[in-house]
């Protein structure tokens, strides 16, 4: 099922090159400095329950293309803990397993069945329970216990995300675990600095009373942020992430910061004010990274929870986030004109519109000192995916204004297989331009290893 | 001229893949369940005049071409019925066939002298009269009569373009004839629905007094639409059919409908009114769509007659109609908020702009039930316009969220070209699939049939 | 270093097609019908100082890299005349070399250190000196000076682009020298149409004193700027160039124009009217040019010194322009209606939008008798972008609605490789056309003889 020289050019000669390449990076450990896994299952290290509850449940690339085919999400087990009838979602799954033909999430799956799970037979409605049966049996046992796994995946570092309001046991616990796994957190802000978040005011308050700064006057709630991400800082954490609806960004003085504020709280402030406040909020952040080293991620242009149906009844990540047109060039300039020659700062910018990698971020991070290019993104983490931002990206910004891969899943089992996916593709992206002489093969090698380890290492601070 | 393997992969080990699945696929029944060709044509059964009359005089792509290389529209027969010199009009675009070197245009043509026509030498000025006398003397001949061509071409299904204002005439005479060639009609209500239509006015009236409904009222207006539709539907229409310039849509209430109705049929409406009621139209279609099966297709986004003198001299349709920007996005959300859920209701979405197949249409159509995605259309109905489609689409929206091919013309004789190139790039890029080792090849014989066949038939409901 | 085949398609039967295609173009004459190169340089035929200030100072693709990667622009000697250290400059740059790889400045530079200068091994900190002293021995020498360089480089035509208010002091100089290379201006007149421009009303003062017009009334700055035009094309201008932020034209009235023209030079316009001014300047442009017979290029879309920090300390093209989102389909309405349908007009459009090639220009330039693309500008000057503009052109305009290559550079010794990479890019996109039989392989050596060498000759006028 799973081909030794899968992703690599079909030509011969470049197909060779990318085989010598890989070989050299394919069993590097793995640097993940972006996810969505949680703390919790390291530090409680319990047996994952069952395939559904696994691989089908916390993964929207899964549920949402059973979804788009008429499969209700009930049936499917989304929304229910535990899942009442597992195996019939497994079933329900494995009946329709070629809708996934041509996406990466049946690449990511094979992987994990093939190399996981020693099964050798493809997926399919007859084959459904032999998977089931044969994958219940192993997470039974200790070596597929969460602690195991990590360990068995090479992972170096396993960053996960954070809300400001997450008191971090799970991270705490793990640090007094002994254990010597490194498991961090990432600062995402979003429910106390995103006006339209969910609970936004109740957040804030929260947020004074954890920190005990008043969070009703617009020093106290920056210095609420600071002091948590000294929190963070102490259990590893060297980014934050902002998940904001554009990259809008602003540079406003002081009074007018701090009357927009009041306004926010308050509850009386307009569209245009929460998404002016937003805008400021990466400033703040932005300086704030000046001050304390954490790199600064920002993931923009997602239009959350898309089909209110579905967000009323399951709620948030359900699949139905879209893409939007983003611009980074106007949206961004605030901010760089405060901060954007600084090179002892890190800003990481990512896209679900490609039609900015050659447009807009490729000319912005091959200027300004402060500015890297994040990896393809959710929609675009795939094969064709990621060929395009090399091709679009690499002319204007080159290969160092990357910071190498980033995973970013719920689903811990597809971590090796999305790592895998990326370095077969940069290597057979570099083997390309080996064959067809733009680059030498000795230097590839190198670049080879800094696309998969040592960019990562670097622009994260890991 | 037609070399057996054009348009397949150029690396030998993926060239026989794409040779192996285009065997199978090849001789499959033409489905067209969208295209400009005229029912008429079928049921008079009158031979074709000429070549230029057959081939230039209806193809906005050749005379466009033409023109934008400075020949005078009227040197081509273009508004001229019939054309006054054929022959001179065939020549020159003898003259000029080098401009088509690279284009889509020029396969499709290739295609139909040597398969149709027999004709083994390049089209040049030199061979010009050789090839209109052969054409000539071929298009005399019974074999060469409509209902022959549509027999030879082996098509299942051939769905016309109507407006609702349309008897149908020809749809019921084919009916009456006893032929048993299958040729629809699909429902494109623009004429009667969007207020910037020419006529509109007037064609609200003519719906009235066709359906013997009060269209000066709102609900009259509805019922004559509805009764419009299941006269369609008597003739074996499933599809309906919008060409509106943007994707808006919108969800209002009754009354507020019913005002909106009132300001556009008095002709007192703004322009953004217009668009309101374009917008609002689209949700009226897609829920008439829910109860009486009609399959809905929104081709949005082309600026239609940008140039105006030529559209004063010539009218519609003349090659100058350019694509913009579309946003699906924000537009499409009334629609969907109100029915996006429904899983026995089909909506297929088109694009000329290939920005959103990534970005928008493979992430709304890999989420709601009722999207589909419609093949490349106008501009990119061509092989690379054809391969950016499924490399941008698919990881996304995969292949069962697609609806096979369209040929979308008006030019009878290219039809086996177009699918015959659909059917060849859609194997070209399942073999890279196959070679590159993310799908085997025996699914990708079956999707090659899904694509080539199957996925039509359904989603039309053929 | 130079692989005889690079940018060649890597399959064997494609690679040997692109073979036979270059050689029958790689040696023809240089057409360089826009760019930045000094007519100074070949007035005077003076030597080039150092290689530091040949090749890193006037290069922004390349102290940009540089900058985004930390270095000060201090230590690049950018803002320096003469360099202080151009061998410390040249060491820093030899250091940060591999910063280059994967992009279009590496070719270049690799192109031109190994056959102008001789020099065979890989550039890195440890050949920087060797680098440096045979580069600073060899442009010493008399066959390194300007004029024996332009004739080594085989050039026929070089265009350079100049103010209205330059005097042409060097173009004039030329003229009466003797020498044969031809080295003509081309009409940029930015400084004195784009309000915007630093010293807009000073500049436009200045026309007036130029040409004895009362530039202080709009009919008046009219004629002052027919004038001009008709001085450049004394010296051998055939074309115009402008570089509005966006493509906006407008269609103004007499009176509406002259009341325009009027609050943009009193100072009292607003931002609306000095873009509808520059908007209106591109229509007028335009039917001068229909009066003159120069072939208009419209460079819009590039949001200029995005950085201001770097802007007030060093000034103008540093590096820190940034492309923006485009709209051609409106914003040149107004100019299309006008002036569109002249067939003896010829407007060259340029983009930094990738996603309007296929959107807006192909289907622009596919349709107008007036309208042709520019090549790739700047930032896609490169072979990935050359093959995006390729790929989505040329099957909705064909290969006859495009003019060639520009290398549009400041870096007189890259224009012997950014044509070769050209003709490289080309011949290899014609072969996957053979390869796949999409074009025979003899209109395929008539294409890329077009491509290199006859549509520039005939579109500019050369």
């Amino acid at each position: 099922m799973l081909h030794p020289q899968r992703l690599f050019p079909t030509d011969p000669s470049a197909r060779a090159i990318a085989g010598r390449l890989y070989a050299s990076v394919k069993d590097l450990p793995i640097l993940s400095p972006h996810g969505h896994t949680e703390a919790k299952w390291f530090a409680d290290n319990q047996p994952f329950p069952d395939p559904a509850t696994l691989l089908i449940q916390p993964d929207h690339y899964i549920f949402r293309m059973l979804y788009s085919q008429g499969i209700p999400l009930e049936h499917l087990g989304i929304g229910e803990h535990p899942i009442a009838n597992p195996r019939g979602v497994w079933r329900l799954f494995a009946k329709h397993y070629y809708l996934f033909r041509g996406t990466p999430t049946r690449l990511w799956l094979d992987y994990c069945f093939h190399e996981l799970f020693g099964l050798k037979v493809p997926l399919s409605l007859e084959t459904a329970d032999e998977y089931y049966d044969a994958m219940q049996a192993k997470l039974a046992q200790p070596e597929f216990r969460p602690r195991a796994l990590f360990e068995r995946f090479h992972i170096e570092v396993l960053a996960t995300t954070n809300s400001p309001l997450d008191p971090l046991t799970h991270h705490l616990a793990l640090r007094d675990s002994g254990w010597s796994g490194k498991v961090i957190p990432a600062f995402r802000p979003d429910p106390a600095v995103d006006p339209d978040f969910d609970g936004f005011q109740e957040n804030v308050r929260q947020l004074g009373a954890m920190t005990g700064e008043n969070t009703s006057h617009w020093l106290g709630y920056l210095s609420a942020l600071r002091a948590t991400r000294q929190r963070f800082r102490a259990l590893g954490c060297t980014a934050t992430d902002h998940g904001h609806p554009t990259p809008a960004t602003a540079d406003l003085d002081d009074d007018s910061a701090t009357r927009l504020f009041h306004r926010i709280v308050s509850g009386s402030s307009t569209d245009t004010d929460r998404e002016l406040f937003r805008a400021q909020m990466l400033t703040e952040m932005a300086l704030m990274s000046l001050d304390d080293g954490l790199v600064m991620q920002i993931h923009p242009g997602s239009f959350r929870n898309h089909n209110r149906t579905v967000y009323k009844r399951f709620g948030r990540d359900m699949g139905a986030d879209i893409p939007t047109q983003t611009d980074y060039v106007h949206n961004l300039r605030p901010l760089l004109q405060r901060v954007g020659n600084e090179s002892n700062l890190t800003i990481i910018l990512f896209t679900l519109d490609e039609s900015t990698y050659s447009r807009e971020l490729a000319p912005l991070a091959g200027h300004y000192p402060c500015l890297k290019l994040g990896p393809p993104w959710w929609f675009y983490d795939s094969p064709e995916g990621m060929r395009r931002f090399r091709e679009r990206a690499t002319e204007t910004a080159g290969f160092y204004n990357t910071v190498g891969f980033n995973d970013d899943t719920r689903a811990f089992l597809s971590i090796p297989a999305r790592h895998d996916v990326a370095r077969r593709v940069d290597c057979a992206y570099l083997a390309t331009l080996v064959a067809d002489h733009r680059l030498q093969e000795d230097e590839a090698h190198e670049v080879a290893l800094d696309l998969a380890y040592r960019l990562a290492k670097s622009a994260y601070k890991l």
